[in-house]
């Protein structure tokens, strides 16, 4: 079940998700372990790398987050949309086999203690900054990046590599109501941007 | 310069960033207009309406907002690439004459006072939220959105219609460098996410 996976420089972590994808987040606690997915998810900064995203109180996985304090973060891919979809729209609550019944594929990573989702095109391991105002009144929660990876069919040498990937690796960018945006094609404007 | 707007129901303004765009940030204070773009932006609320927005404490921008309460958020299109990377990497603090020297046109919205790009897909008004911890700290703004329009053509009656649209209207997703991604192709599951 374990993919390929190239670490990724924390330097570059922010890139893994700099364009906008809906994210999958995992969590594990007292031997629960749960998946959601989550388009509201962003970058916050570099050094050391941070991102935010935001995890309604009625979610199971936010529980597992709040007591363990880590969480893992991962891009999943086009071919993976149903699956998004599904764990976005189920909770593990109503429905405690949630996870067989979406698909969902864990695997381990040495040295974190937290379920990553095979088939994605990337992951991070996050260590919960906790802002307990941000997290009761607003729901958003910050982590810090503490490791990542990627599938190097899809993201290699700190770039993501879509233009010349298998299009069912591409990143899913959901709108609602099932109805999500792969990311398309490349837009390079360095040479446009020199000094005039 | 004044685009042809479609008003958007307050309700489904989260959709207009929901799959992540890199953003224009503009603000006015006290005669001066600025604009600049930020790929950390993220919705954060449906009802009301708001969004974070991570701006660097060297941003000019940054100053407008903090003294005027308030800042529009719009999405530029694909036509729009060189400029948007060339405002996200000038100052006008360097560079007085930044916007002209980018292409940027601004034009006015009734009841609002604020400078709005033109040539975008979408544009929201939003009043700063002040969160003085999470600003000097993280960077991170909160604005909730008051107000919010289209370019009926990249989206209309509360849906993107990118797969139908001419492709220069699709939304920028920003990595690093200069290399951007539109938004590609359409994913639906509704389908595919049928009880089982």
């Amino acid at each position: 079940m374990s993919p390929i996976l190239a670490p990724v420089a924390l330097a570059k972590a922010s890139r893994l998700i700099n364009h906008g994808p809906t994210v999958l987040v995992s969590a594990r606690h007292d031997g629960v372990d749960n998946v959601m997915a989550a388009a509201w998810a962003c970058a916050l900064d570099y050094d050391p790398p941070k991102l935010t995203v935001v995890i309604d109180k009625a979610t199971r996985t936010r529980a597992l987050i709040e007591r363990s304090g880590a969480f893992a973060v991962q891009v999943p891919t086009a071919a993976q949309a149903a699956m998004t979809h599904r764990v976005g729209t189920h909770s593990r609550s109503d429905e405690p086999d949630k996870l067989a019944r979406a698909g969902v594929g864990l695997f381990a990573i040495d040295g974190h203690d937290l379920p990553f989702v095979a088939g994605c095109s990337a992951w991070m391991a996050c260590r919960l900054i906790r802002e307990p105002h941000n997290q009761e009144i607003y729901d958003l929660f910050i982590g810090e990046i503490v490791g990542a990876w990627s599938d190097p069919r899809a993201f290699a040498d700190g770039h993501w590599r879509f233009e010349h990937a298998d299009p069912a690796l591409r990143s899913l960018h959901y709108i609602a109501g099932g109805h999500f945006y792969a990311i398309g094609e490349a837009i390079d404007v360095a040479a446009q941007d020199a000094p005039d």
